[in-house]
């Protein structure tokens, strides 16, 4: 019997083990349990992974020189961890073997069980690792990838070698950073780790659950609440079927996390879709809705939604009240932010007669052009300087009605220098108040804009509605803070960990 | 009194001008005039632009080695086409000058007229206009660009100079290609051309009116009714004063051409910020609602799915019925995609039992997996190849029951090589049913699978919804096209014209 330890400690094994056996481990390039060794032997000559390793695999003597096991008990010393890439009728053996040796933690990569009907091996399994205190994440998954411990069972090598023989880029793994990603779909998690590396942005912690028949989402979500890198939650599920206990967790999470979740399965094609797809029943989409509602999880629409708001929360305050600001160099994309704001609850008022005189003085000083429109949006119009958004987004800052800042500073406007993202962006870290910015465009000078406003904290979008759409996340979840008395203590976290 | 000409003509001679004076040519490269002036000299030069140029400017006597003349008058010579940069107060007697020259049309680049409440202005020039004859674009545009005719407004440069002396795309003209775009936004224009260019996605035409005190957009939709080189029109419309006109020419044009809409100043703050950025009133959306859906225009909600509409309408055959097929590498992203559909009214039917049997005998002689799920997704799974899209995708195409596909191949898919796009995409021209495709990924081997699909005419996507949207914009043009009978006609142009 082993000692009662916390699920925190608990799932920490996954993360950080001291020492990992990869059963299946192999020298063919094109197996899962290539890659999966590869990587933690990668990444612990690198110095990144610094527990143990072992492979495992009765036909080798070495692989990647290393010594290699024909099972799990010959390996000398402890195993924490257990990798395990077999076909799937061979798993209850090796956790067998895994609770002989006392491991605290398996990750079942192989697929073969419920998905396709399996469930009594399913079930065997779960016994054994239940009677043996075993922890179980998977089985038919992808595991786990952390960027700062160097655990990485993503199966899918970085690069690929076209047929022409080229090497590109495939499945990249994002630098280490904010925000943590929980995914039922191990392939839709992996297309979120390729985008989040190609806009460059940071990762703390991966979870592919696959089909979750021990660990689930709330001993993850409560995991991630003690993790000091984390400080947003991206979440993919299909179903949850764990609702009351995800409902307390979560609860707990968003008093100073946010959680952003997309829940898939919505209609009755979604719904048949996941059926077959990882055999979850999705459930009424109404009881999600009210379940993401009573635990401040944001809910989004869809992928470009979900990236957009955990980027958008992971480097700008929440907005303490529902009042939102539109500062443009054109009227068109404004426009239709103001209109993708208020189809989702987020007010763009008409400015107050002080603010409004503010920007009639600086018409008077030819400081701002006098055809400029000044009732929000403020339309700095076509001849836009850089003088004048800085000018126009700190008076707009300083309003106490006004909580929160959007800057289309589209960069076709002739006369505008490109050293306005660096005002902008400084300007932005003197308040408590979310600033997003937005060029349109997919050549040079947009994608360079949007990269100087993300490298300066500014999160950018290429189109107004994205843009709309992330502050709204801002919005809801600056007012769930405040509802319920979590809002102070947020900002006082988020100025040290961002603003320092 | 000049003889009676056809809309047609008159519409053309923005767009192919045998001569051009630039009334406010300049040397100065910060100038509008400068800048379009020195795109018809260049466009000239290559030989692209083909009708005489006359800079027009008091104060030089050769701009760009073009002999500078003082006024309209002194140009030796006919102008049919006069584009005017000068300040507003000075554009009455420019017409006035361009009346005398029997001028056919004039593009007004210059601002401060109706927008800044300039009113009387407008009336001045509306009447002399009117007078003579002659059709004016804008005032407050950007005016017209043409790829094949080298008809070049735009005043802003291709390329701007970084404070860093390093030189960058900043607003790129796109290729010759089937796409038009009508815009009522200068500034969402250019972004659009940016965006266009960056996807490689061709234009055909650019018309951006700024104040439409004379040409509207039926004049235009009538135009382009006629051009042979435009597919598919890409409408954005703060407000559309023609309100019987545009139905009666959008019925028109869609029998035979898309036009994809998107109508901003939607909700209260939205119509706030129209009104003050052209003067337009937005008038109750619902309206516009049943304008679209009578006259068969796609109304799209945001940039986004307004540039991928119109990509997917002008590569791909509209769908004849309204039941989509999904084939797929994984479980998640299909679940999104099938969702957006039934969101926006497109069928994801259970696959017929003939067509199931087809793929249970596919695993039975071993070239899919037999634990692929079969019901609509077809889900072959991670272990996918390149055979396995190509058989799948072929049995959805032979389905009669099946009247488009979705072929969501992402590329991780470890056993996935690249030729499947091609085998995807070759396949797909045997047919007259659309395909779309979905990487997600904003690394190297996302970005290569989806401009190699582009390339072989099926548009890709980056996200599963924006597929799902897409596809409905296909599925609802075709049902409009069949409910009409325009159906068989369009499919024969289409033939000849995208399939040859």
């Amino acid at each position: 019997m082993q000692k009662a330890t916390s699920v925190v400690e608990q799932i920490h094994t996954f993360f950080e083990p001291r020492s990992v056996a990869v059963v299946g481990a192999s020298k063919k390039i094109t197996k899962a349990g290539h890659v999966i060794f590869k990587n933690f032997a990668d990444n612990k000559r690198r110095g990144i992974f610094k527990g143990e390793l072992y492979p495992v695999n009765p036909h080798e003597s070495y692989i990647l020189a290393f010594k290699c096991y024909s099972s799990l008990k010959e390996v000398i010393g402890d195993v924490e961890l257990v990798v395990v890439v077999v076909p799937a009728e061979e798993v209850p053996q090796i956790m067998q073997e895994a609770a002989n040796k006392h491991a605290k933690a398996a990750v079942i990569v192989s697929g073969g069980f419920g998905e396709i009907g399996n469930h009594q091996l399913e079930d065997e399994v779960k016994a054994i690792a239940k009677k043996a205190g075993i922890r179980i994440l998977g089985p038919n998954c992808l595991g786990v990838y952390d960027s700062s411990t160097g655990v990485d069972m993503l199966f899918l090598p970085e690069t690929r070698v076209l047929t022409t023989g080229e090497e590109v880029v495939a499945t990249p793994r994002p630098r280490i950073g904010p925000i943590a990603v929980v995914t039922q779909s191990g392939a839709f998690g992996v297309a979120v780790l390729d985008y989040m590396a190609g806009e460059e942005i940071g990762l703390s912690k991966f979870v592919s659950f696959g089909n979750k028949i021990d660990v689930q989402e709330p001993e993850i979500l409560e995991y991630l609440l003690h993790d000091s890198q984390t400080r947003v939650v991206l979440l993919y599920a299909e179903s949850i079927s764990a609702g009351r206990e995800f409902m307390e967790v979560a609860r707990e999470v968003t008093k100073c996390k946010p959680i952003v979740a997309l829940k898939s399965g919505k209609t009755e094609a979604g719904a048949r879709a996941a059926l077959s797809h990882t055999g979850a029943i999705a459930g009424s989409d109404k009881i999600y809705d009210s379940v993401f509602l009573q635990s401040g999880v944001i809910r989004v629409r869809d992928t470009e939604e979900l990236l957009d708001a955990s980027e958008a929360l992971a480097f700008q305050p929440p907005a303490a009240g529902n009042n939102i600001a539109i500062v443009t160099a054109a009227g068109g994309p404004a426009i239709m932010a103001a209109d993708e704001c208020e189809s989702r609850g987020v007010n763009i008022k008409r400015f107050s007669d002080e603010t409004q005189q503010k920007f009639e003085q600086l018409k008077k000083e030819e400081k701002i052009p006098s055809f400029a429109t000044n009732y929000n949006p403020l339309d700095l119009t076509g001849s836009v300087t850089s003088e004048m958004f800085e000018l126009g987004t700190r008076i707009l800052l300083e309003d106490p009605e006004i909580y929160g800042v959007m800057v289309f500073g589209l960069h076709h406007s002739p006369a505008l220098q490109e050293d306005y993202v660096d005002r902008v962006a400084n300007l932005s870290k003197n308040y408590l108040k979310p600033v997003l910015a937005c060029d349109i465009g997919e050549t040079e000078m947009a994608a360079y804009i949007r990269g100087r406003f993300d490298k300066l904290g500014v999160p950018s979008f290429s189109s107004p509605e994205d843009t709309a759409r992330a502050m709204a996340a801002l919005v809801h979840y600056g007012l769930y803070l405040k509802k319920n008395g979590y809002y102070e203590d947020y900002i006082e976290q988020f100025k040290q960990k961002v603003r320092t």
